[in-house]
């Protein structure tokens, strides 16, 4: 009966990997469904290239199995956490993509240098706080999403659809899968354009005017749908 | 009718993918038929692997559309203003390419490190100025035109075939749409090997003398026609 | 008669050509039979390409030909200090891969700067100590396998399966060839992720603090089977 | 009646596409018959995808065609002085491969960093000197050549089977049009390598011990004969 949001969900997840924004199983991508609040989302220890339709899970908010033989990628509380705490957000993705990792690894979050970025994100792109010793118990999935949420106490989830988790990898967002999806290859060529900038620069540089930021941002978001905006060109 | 010129115009555009030059629809390659001054260029929020010839539009100077059934690319006015600018080009190219975007974003133009950029490009490869508050208006994508256009008054374009926009990426141009295409490989390639020479160098060196650069340039320029010379080795 | 184990150990090498670990021959994989000894490894100077399941070389502890048409790899006696020194490995690699190779060649060990290393591997990847004169005699390759297990005479090598050789390349381990090539991939991605994070960072920086290691660790080496646990996400 | 001695260029000149060493056609490969000094080239201004065995031209070693629709490649006479000045090389190869001509571009020799550049290469590989205003006229290609057997003066070409072009590009050689090719991928390995090795170490820093270097140059050339050995893991 999920068959439509099963297909969706492993397409997404196959765009993932088309991209290159995955290795093995490190990654995986998830939607909810709003009106029942049921989440598709990416199987536990299977490889994208081995992965079917029919191996995406479905779980509830509190991660109770509703279809599915195998059981949810690990991460699956972190998911649930921002569909919590995001009400927008209808698709959500966790990459260690190899450029948006290292600045995650890094602790700093990306400048906005250059349109690439601001056509996507309002701004510098966050990075979480380092994780104290009591969150990194049983509820550690779960704490890694909370903690996000209080990253966006401040600020607009759909305006800023990506996270750097610190010392761990990424975490974006969309309206659907597809959307988060793009919004996470978009945060990886930010975070590969960033690096080689203040490699070009030789040091950190000031970021992009914040008119022109704000030009781009509302360019992209203002003449288009949601959907079509971040597709566009 | 204009079917022979909307596959010259989809080919250019898939070699802008194929050279690993565009990621999502972030890109664009047009083609002026100067008998008309009818434009081809690539749809507005197509990505390139589903792109057909008869999605490619035709527009005139002023930007009507004279064929096709989608919008034309965002960035249509931009192209308009090189055309009128540089009455010699016959087709232009706009990328976010990944080591272009980077001098791009720094706001450096990229030195002659090497005969790789002397043979198509005649010196240093210049960058605009920043964009005023006034000119991110309604004519924002043509005022980057005319930034161009002014980045240009002392250069001949056609020895000089491509410019970093400020801030965002690039644009290149040449006889034709494949030849526009061709210069922004050079260019990405050019971009990439500047980079890596002064990460080898441990910082910015001196250029390739000017004598070596002028034999370069000339070496390429005289001995064949111009299309054959920007392909050959 | 080997048929199965010759098959495990193909795979295991175009598994490492497909990752981009190897160019040309630099690389090989073998597995050993731990009720035999016997070891099957690639054999020396074929090409990835080119390589079939009956041209897998079996060999005993003492290098003695057990079965193949070919000469077993020029590193197999560093392969079988190996395995005599760990006596629950049951699948080594040797690479020269890309990014892992320049901290073997600058003779840094890896800081854990991330997840990605820290649920693989338990702190630090080590690098050996140079090689003396006296080693580098007819018993190079051997010497290169005790210069190894002496790395590792404090350290656990299922905890830590990999190592960089100084000035050299890489091995790593596992419990069988496949595994011990996820390891490779591992190591890989930990090492690219670990000079781009310095490079963002503009400089060495302080590990992942010790408790998020530990935590990261068991994590994943609790939860699940070995085998399961080195492929999940 | 070259068919066999074309298809082997070709083949070369595919090799070197298919490792990446090469955009467009800003490369070539030859290979000399020793006994009628006639050497087979890619022709010029032929894209490599387009390369079929009957494009590639054979001249002799005063440039005169001998075989071809086409003319030869523009450094036809590099490849002359090169085959002049080492008796012992069967084959050549040109390159703007992406990390060895930055290091043209810096102008600097490449340390020998490790075992994968010393496996091939008998100490640093040279970098010539910058060319004089008095040799780029007609002569230029020619002069390439000169300078090329000038910074060989006193070395070995057959144990140093690579150099740098000062501010241009690579050239390789070995006893066939293959074995040049390979020498060509080692070098562009090696390149990549010793810039990433400097970037770990934050700095240049000293090569491998030169008791280590010979070990390794003498490990793989003494042991095969000379084809199997460039080969060989």
């Amino acid at each position: 009966m999920f068959e439509r949001m099963l297909k969706k969900v492993l397409d997404a997840n196959k765009l993932l990997w088309k991209y290159g924004l995955v290795t093995y199983t490190w990654g995986n991508v998830s939607e909810i469904d709003r009106l029942t609040d049921y989440i598709a989302i990416k199987p536990s220890g299977v490889q994208y290239d081995h992965l079917s339709w029919d191996d995406i899970v479905v779980v509830d908010m509190d991660g109770n199995l509703i279809s599915g033989k195998l059981g949810p990628s690990i991460d699956i509380q972190a998911h649930v956490e921002i569909y919590k705490a995001f009400p927008d957000v209808g698709g959500v993705v966790h990459t260690h993509s190899p450029w948006a990792t290292a600045w995650a690894q890094s602790g700093r979050p990306i400048p906005c240098y250059g349109t690439t970025q601001a056509d996507c994100f309002f701004g510098e792109i966050p990075c979480t706080r380092k994780m104290r010793e009591d969150e990194l118990g049983k509820d550690y999935e779960k704490n890694i999403g909370k903690i996000i949420a209080e990253t966006f106490k401040d600020r607009d989830p759909m305006a800023m659809p990506s996270v750097l988790v610190n010392g761990h990898g990424t975490f974006s967002w969309g309206v659907n899968a597809k959307d988060a999806v793009h919004n996470a290859i978009v945060l990886e060529t930010s975070a590969a354009l960033a690096l080689r900038t203040e490699m070009v620069n030789h040091g950190v540089m000031a970021p992009l005017d914040d008119i022109m930021q704000t030009k781009c941002y509302y360019r992209k978001h203002r003449k288009h749908g949601h959907e079509e905006q971040v597709m566009s060109e």
